[in-house]
């Protein structure tokens, strides 16, 4: 027997089908930690034309909803392609007079949010598995958030763990209690393999807008990264949720 | 070098590591699909003491958040051991003359789930992956449930989809809109590989108590199994929220 | 407690940590499946430059063990890098004069495959699953490779069972058996989402070398695709290993 | 739409299903690595009947192609039912006057492999990830085994690598060089959740037969568990291949 059967959701073997075209919606519950490390240890993460400032950083685990502006139906068609969950490392950073934040690594657990972002200029890799706390309102031996409510989240990578974070809440908390750092920066990077291939290195500012935010609970929050940033200091960890869209990246300089 | 560290989350070899005491309590978001099928087909897969009763069946796709008493704070401290998918399918049954509902198989994603509920006489499987449609309030580019909206869902087992659901909701319904179905009947067994062992087989009820529902949508509903169940008859779909508590199970008769 | 630690594994966040420099070295077990298919079903999945010739496919299933010439050692130091399993359509086009094939689909399970894929100009995609037959010739159940031996293999992504391959082993064969394809064509592709932005779209040729074979067993194939080619013919199947190594890819126009 | 299909591959609900009868019919590749620890911390990993000896231990992380006799055609028909990988610590105890080896936890990365287990008596439990250095003849860039080469292997389960391996080679070996222990012991337990229930709990011997060696090769080894064992002392790594058979497990008493 050989045959070839049209499946139900019929493979799409276009461009399209690893990257939709943008913009791109997001939804997003986050536990994350701010703190301060090193600027001589950020200095090593941050390549040029942009700069640590002051050694703020942050350090989160999320899950997000997204969906392409073009087939927003794909999240009740097809969940896979628009769940994923997302940890990272930001570091506040400046490019020329502008502050903003690079993130050296943001690690994803789909296909389609690590090649969407590599295209896009954030330095994406692809986790075994990232998992976080989440709480639901009719479990019978759970209390809603409030304070003292913990969450924590984990990223791991081969055999390694390479970022946890914990938040211990205190207290309701606004948009305001959240570092705000500015546009994000990156850099849209594709080697080549061979002398007569192009490449492309551009760094880039990506295109964010409709930012919006909600429940948000402040405290203390603990991060541990399996990388060296010397000291870490941290002055609070925050949970919330936040809603944005992208519509890709702007050019800032060809490298 | 060889050594031997203690870990952050120390390991517990204990038999409670990968099965806490309970009391469990639940917290999940439901896609479910209601159907009648062929009662002959459903007779297959249920074992004695219990019997089809109508064709009466449901299919489901959930996220679970679940704690035990003892231990609560799990869901804080280590997310992994709190949440899981689930996929089922219910039959209709009876037992004697009380009717409840059987479940011949149930896929969860996690190794605790499948083991508390080998335990407590769930007929469960352990599933490659589960995937269920979220939507997030803040995402710009997706509405609040509402009419229209549809929920997907789906169970993969090896070369297998084993379950897939699909609900189309029409309108806000309420917890009289679900099917009640009674009780939940199981089997414990715990087969023997040498004539010297003991084994278990035992006829159960699960000890539940404590449901809760809400936000409940209702509309229309399909699935599709990776078994044959004769022609299936959908009459509703519905997703919902749901809590509850399990205890055990206690003894119907030894088989 | 808020610390980065140094990791036994630092993490690399340079850009080869990814993609290590080539070129890269594999070594390889196939279930592989040799088929003619529907030629007009087959152009939707060829893109100019390349066209298909006569309707001759292949579809595989595959082990890879790959390292770099740069870290060959990775392969004891850290495993994960090393090993990957990949399933894949391949279809006898024409580049000019030039016979050859291209692949429309290559999946892979490994972030670091997929990625150095892409980067040749291979059209990888990340598989959930794959998985192939293996024998050991130590298990006393089972019989060494031999006439009436069976191979199978699937590819799992999202809700589909994309590809599946199964080979039932007639007699010993020999490299000359296996269909010689010629050169491997790709298309290296960077899309933008930016008018600022710079994009890559190149036809090439791998640079495919040290190609050797060995453990050649032929006899009857068949192969179910989730995408539609008509009707398949399959006239092979083969199960061997092979070696080779690929340093990059040359381009053959710019599109 | 509402249907049920019968699909390739029919899923079996019966018992037998998730564990088929044995006897059971193995084929593994080794990287294992003998040490000694504190003997007062392995106390506290075995429970009576059993007690540990002198403090010889050995770790491993393998990869299994296994089939039961009543079905060896499984691994040519549906290969995730027939390789898995396991990952396991395991100590030198007595039972009485007889010495064996009792292993207080064996990760696993298949359903099967896991419940087949557990009603054998082993401690197994669930591991997210197994990973273990495979070489490949054909490849261009790796050197056959020989003095020099390493292996590595380890084993994630949540938010920890539970386990790691590395054996560094200095010479070919035979059966000989590998630590015998004789007989495995275990632990057949089945919990209760009601006092209405039956459980078990009986003291094993695991009844294996067929034992066969191939490929030794020996040299140092080092490992890293994630409990306290105290300081390791190790003296030996091996790399091997070994056969064997089990036909279920003997009461040796019931606790």
């Amino acid at each position: 027997m050989c045959s070839a059967k049209v499946s139900n959701h019929p493979l799409d073997l276009s461009e399209s089908s690893a990257v939709e075209p943008g913009p791109w919606h997001y939804g997003a519950d986050y536990a994350a930690v701010y703190f301060t490390a090193d600027t001589s240890k950020l200095k090593e993460l941050v390549p040029r034309p942009f700069a640590p400032v002051d050694g703020t950083c942050m350090a989160y685990v999320c899950e997000i909803i997204s969906v392409s502006s073009s087939r927003p139906e794909i999240a009740s068609d097809d969940p896979d392609r628009a769940i994923y969950k997302e940890a990272a490392l930001g570091i506040r950073c400046s490019y020329g007079a502008t502050r903003g934040i690079y993130f050296p690594v943001m690690w994803v657990d789909t296909e389609w949010s690590l090649l969407r972002g590599l295209v896009n200029g954030y330095s994406k890799r692809l986790a075994d598995r990232i998992v976080l706390t989440k709480l639901h309102p009719l479990n019978p031996g759970l209390k809603p958030v409030s304070e003292g409510t913990s969450f924590s989240g984990y990223c791991v990578k081969g055999s390694e763990i390479v970022l946890r974070v914990r938040v211990d809440i205190e207290k309701r908390g606004d948009a305001v209690d959240l570092v705000a750092f500015g546009p994000t920066f990156g850099i849209r990077k594709y080697p080549t393999t061979d002398s007569t291939q192009s490449g492309v290195a551009e760094a880039v500012e990506i295109l964010k807008s409709n930012s919006r935010f909600s429940d948000v609970w402040v405290g203390s929050g603990s991060a541990v990264l399996s990388f060296d940033l010397g000291e870490l200091r941290p002055y609070r960890g925050a949970v919330y949720r936040s809603g944005f869209t992208i519509s890709g990246s702007k050019v800032l300089e060809r490298l």
